[in-house]
């Protein structure tokens, strides 16, 4: 004997969310049934008008409902430094725990031929326009020290090789196999301005 | 520097949701909004759907869109036995390892009297009508065996005896496949003085 159809529909929806199986989704869908309506109804007007809304900044990629993202549409930020991280969160983690005042690009992920994300699906070709005009002076690589993080920045150290742009790497101040995400302030802080040029052929 | 304003909405929505934190929704928004923008706008209509449409059943409290549940509708089951349990995963586990075909009463939840959770928020006012109609020889008692599940239980049995019903509960011992070492005591205790007389010859 199954749960009703609206009630199936509603736990495999919620299975759409990383982390959350099919026990997970069952305790959701009765809490939110149960408890928390109101808080179901605006999750749920939440991700439709999210959705319909938001897309990626044209300059950086950085989630957002406008065209042009409140970091780079910012005055007194400096054009001529590039931050490159994979996820709108690092973006966040930096501006909280470093004085940095150039802007950023999110790659929205990190290389991973395996699963199929190749450089088009991180915007390097936006990023590569953005280096050829010579207004960057310098690409800091942000990326998570991982496997793919590495990967992701020796592609990205290349790259920026190719158009005459220094690129420096944040230091390995950061625990590896950390995500920048969870690293404390302080360690930020300290592995952004220990950053190093890094070699390139 | 937030996020923008529908990822900070969306964000915050998220978090409704029973052990979502902030880095757990951000992470959930990151996912839906780059890699399962169909996933999100199921659950989004999922979501509406079913906070407009599930209510509970008149008979069993079972979370349901119908007036009343398809095991209280079902022909064939019997009305004198009621099992009643805290939560629709509960009746599901039931169903499928058991043979049981009488009728249940799913209280939601349990008494909690610190989290304001008394017996009219389980929905007992209902309960004991069905109690008083006569119709029902057995109540077993299944909430979970926890404090909150045995005080339950305790209120639950003598509920159905001020209505002279047969209360049960069912059996807590050692669980199958487990070994006796790896049990914790107060399990070993219940199974040791709860031991039954083996059928010889």
């Amino acid at each position: 004997m199954p749960y009703s159809p609206l009630l199936t529909r509603l736990i495999d929806a919620l299975r759409c969310m990383p982390g959350v199986g099919q026990k997970s989704a069952q305790r959701i869908a009765f809490h939110l049934l149960e408890r928390d309506r109101a808080g179901a109804s605006s999750l749920s007007s939440a991700l439709a008008d999210a959705v319909a809304g938001i897309g990626h900044c044209e300059r950086c990629r950085m989630l957002t409902e406008d065209r042009i993202c409140s970091i780079c549409a910012a005055q007194g930020r400096d054009d001529g430094q590039l931050c490159a991280v994979e996820s709108p969160a690092d973006v966040m983690a930096l501006e909280e725990a470093t004085g940095y005042r150039g802007c950023y690009f999110v790659l929205m992920g990190h290389l991973s031929p395996l699963d199929g994300i190749g450089p088009e699906e991180l915007g390097l070709e936006i990023l590569e326009r953005r280096l050829s005009e010579g207004e960057i002076n310098e690409l800091i690589i942000a990326t998570n020290p991982t496997v793919e993080g590495d990967a992701t920045a020796h592609y990205l150290a290349d790259l920026a090789g190719r158009h005459g742009v220094q690129a420096s790497r944040i230091a390995h101040g950061v625990p590896l196999g950390g995500e920048l995400e969870y690293v404390d302030g302080g360690t930020l802080s300290h592995a952004f301005y220990g950053r190093r040029a890094v070699e390139q052929g």
